[in-house]
């Protein structure tokens, strides 16, 4: 069932995203190529889903919450491209394909990034795009400001940066990934909750709560995978956590400690999202699926 | 006058910046003394000076200009940062200087960048640094999303980075800088006039014109500069452009028509600053300066 909503989910926010990176004269197009390559790659649009299952959580429609969930989706996608940088991870492969700087060149994927970064919040601030009150398109910006900023996830690359090597203890490391991948996932889920046009502090209290959850297991479960996938399975080179010495929590914990504890922060998420009906099912199932899936 | 003006506008945009730029955590620590390293460096705040000067001939008042002001210099910050690396313009002096990469490393400086651009965003976001109506605020976030991103600033770069080695003639080389430095100062011009509260269609029209000659005044008289300045002066790299080939207005017309053609953009704004009273002197003497400064 998460899969059908996945789908439906990455179809409505894939034609949003097309539309927002028509090259708008022909002397932008290859940066226009270099940006649609980074963000039109078969990705599972996680947090777009985020967006769309808060919304509709809180008894919102779908079409309220598209531009948040370009929004996210553009910043994930630019954090990414800046990621696999040579003088940052230097990856080769994403998803099995070459990364943006391989497919093009190192200052085009510079400049993808930054133009992705631009257009998330044009999608915000944009009535077309992201048709709500103004007051309320505000607090999207300031919020997604903020979790994608030096503060959260900018801030959080910055600290794994600095961490490489280093044997971090578990506040540590929690900390570091708190900013890394929680702050834009918890973004996803407030944006959606603003977008929905229904949320009350009680309700964005438990969805925080919620996120905090699922993002810290999709992390413990990321590093999981790294240990135990092959490189075919995960579309990108399997054990280069390790081989780089980075901080993961099977190398902290060890491997069956790590997966207890990302069974833990599942029980933790569901139970959270307690205070909500039904509406709130693809957030509990995405929940479920974090800590089962292979890849 | 213009000095004075311009040492007032960059004390009280050098004040709300060191508020904007001060470590939420110990973690953070490194990543904003980058970004601080990256703002911080007696740079001429020519674009807070031009959302300043554009507020006060509007009528409005300096501290409501403040927001706009801080976001405009961190976007430029960002781009210099991002313009300096090895990838890109590969520079390692900037206002005699070591450029961000140099005095940290490269990923800082890829950091520090996408941070500051995060925060140029919430400064206008957010209700204390920019204390205005929420249908303004979110008109300045869409106009700087707009002039930074892809469609602007960003695209800008990318042409610039298509063109090197090529022979541009006028309209090709005025095409790319009306993208890499003219869309941002027509934003600080827009945003300063958005934020006195006063801005109807027709003063924005003639900012929007004053703001398009100036900006390219400023491009050609820098291209000037670079071919008669010695380092030192500059505190860049002299004749760098000419050595790496760029396009540039001497090459294009001939150095004594380049400086004719430099003075004609000075004669365009002030006309078309026809339509204001003596609020408007200072953007008319920045006018006048852009085209008789030797650095």
């Amino acid at each position: 069932m998460i899969a059908d909503y996945q789908a439906l989910c990455q179809r409505r926010v894939d034609a949003a995203l097309n539309d927002l990176l028509q090259p708008p004269s022909e002397a932008l197009q290859r940066l226009y190529q270099a940006m649609r390559y980074s963000v039109v790659n078969g990705g599972k649009r996680v947090r777009p889903l985020l967006v769309y299952a808060a919304c509709e959580a809180l008894g919102g429609e779908a079409r309220q919450a598209d531009g948040a969930a370009c929004a996210v989706e553009l910043i994930h996608a630019y954090s990414l491209v800046h990621d696999d940088l040579p003088a940052m991870d230097d990856d080769d492969l994403r998803r099995g394909q070459p990364t943006t700087h391989k497919a093009f060149d190192e200052a085009s994927a510079i400049l993808a990034g930054d133009g992705l970064q631009s257009l998330a919040f044009a999608a915000l601030a944009d009535e077309r795009c992201n048709p709500l009150a103004a007051e309320l398109r505000l607090a999207m910006i300031a919020c997604l400001a903020h979790a994608a900023g030096p503060a959260g996830m900018v801030g959080g690359q910055a600290i794994d940066l600095g961490a490489v090597g280093q044997r971090l203890d578990q506040p540590a490391l929690e900390a570091m990934h708190r900013h890394k991948t929680g702050a834009l996932i918890e973004a996803s889920v407030r944006l959606g909750a603003l977008a929905s046009g229904h949320a009350d502090d009680c309700a964005l209290q438990a969805l925080q709560a919620y996120a905090q959850a699922i993002g810290l297991a999709f992390q413990v479960q990321d590093d999981i995978l790294d240990v135990e996938s092959d490189t075919t399975t995960l579309g990108k080179t399997q054990g280069k956590d390790q081989a780089n010495h980075k901080p993961t929590y099977p190398a902290l914990l060890g491997l069956e400690q790590a997966k207890a504890y990302a069974l833990e922060l599942r029980d933790q998420a569901l139970h959270a999202l307690r205070p909500f009906d039904s509406r709130a099912e693809p957030l509990r199932e995405l929940a479920r699926y974090i800590v089962e899936r292979r890849h």
